[in-house]
């Protein structure tokens, strides 16, 4: 998940992959591109994990290789020239996988969140899509899901705010993830957080929770209280 | 979404059918079968509008037909039976309607909750599958959910528990529905509930929430306003 503030950006992922329930592991899917006071570029990725891999690997790669470094993350003028780049490196890998071997297209789909800032320009927030196009967070709508989205998503609807602290963010993002985390077998932590202070062109503040992690046991066991507390003083259904 | 409670059975429906956004409807999707004093057996529709509707004309017409009695919905003897019909009916409807014309079989897909008591047995609800197999709630999850379920899983998960009175399972179903109200177009008032007392063997409490229902609204406000302040008291997540 992703969340655009006043104040910056708040990415949050999780590290739970598997392929059937008997074969789960935990890996990494956020990725950061940082030049300190140039700019800062961090990717989130969800679906099929050797694509993911692979995009990460090349965007990685072609950073680095001098004569190849065009274009490359580290060179991309704007947000949106680094959106259309990871966008051309997914669909890549995807037409390159899907076309020898086995015919099952589908299945190597992934998404990613592709957030970040650049110079003197506004911090950005992309949805990547499979097929290789995006679209960006606008004014009413600043936060973006991938992967398992629907059980997280109703709290983040009714409290997101733009201007919520970067403490604040962190507790909407972990509520939402509890709902996801008691539903579904796919989503597990531990789980990676960036907060990325507006202008700052930096790194920031950026940490992995793990499940025994005294502040996150502090606000989903708070909050499964609170919502049996809510529950219980809701105005009678009068039958 | 069907509860099973300790004192009998709670059901919701809402009532929204669309193809494309532009082409929405209300539609009934909860229908009875009662005979009173013998059987009370509510099947609720999920999926393709023709599937579901096409099944319900079926088990009404061969439950009047007296030559075409057996096997009907009224003669089964068990509610197990009566799951196995419904499967049955639900995969003839879809087989017949993929046989010719269009190769578009998945899109006919329909998921059916079935639920209800038939003399001194137990009260029972079962959950059919377009493929015409089913399953039936367990000592373990007592709730079944069809159609869009995820966005009011988590509160469900949370909240169910088998000694709920038949208000405070209403109010659980309102609460769960209203995340999904506030996230998914496809979802949409009004709703029709169904409180069945085990026992009764006969149709019971049943009515229809429309959006400006008191009630209704003094839940759905008040759990708004109980999540805020919910989040509002968590503890901080110390940066």
């Amino acid at each position: 998940m992703g969340l655009r503030l006043n104040r910056g950006l708040v990415l949050m992922s999780d590290t739970r992959t598997n392929s059937g329930i008997d074969n789960f592991s935990t890996y990494r899917k956020m990725f950061h591109f940082c030049t300190p006071g140039d700019r800062m570029i961090t990717i989130l990725t969800a679906g099929n994990l050797a694509t993911t891999q692979a995009v990460i690997s090349l965007l990685e790669e072609r950073s680095k290789a001098p004569e190849d470094r065009a274009p490359s993350i580290f060179e991309a003028p704007t947000m949106f020239q680094v959106a259309r780049l990871v966008g051309d490196t997914v669909k890549e890998v995807i037409a390159d996988q899907s076309e020898a071997g086995q015919a099952a297209e589908a299945t190597f789909g992934a998404t990613l969140l592709v957030s970040g800032q650049i110079g003197q320009q506004e911090p950005r927030l992309f949805l990547v899509y499979p097929e290789g196009n995006f679209i960006e967070t606008s004014s009413d709508t600043q936060y973006l899901q991938i992967g398992e989205i629907k059980y997280g998503r109703p709290i983040l609807i009714r409290a997101y705010d733009p201007d919520l602290s970067f403490s604040d963010a962190i507790k909407l993002l972990i509520v939402s993830f509890d709902s996801t985390l008691k539903s579904n077998l796919s989503v597990g932590l531990p789980i990676d957080v960036q907060v990325y202070e507006a202008d700052s062109l930096e790194l920031g503040h950026q940490f992995r929770i793990e499940k025994d992690d005294p502040h996150f046991q502090a606000i989903t066991k708070g909050w499964r209280a609170a919502l049996n507390d809510a529950f219980a003083d809701l105005p009678d259904f009068d039958l």
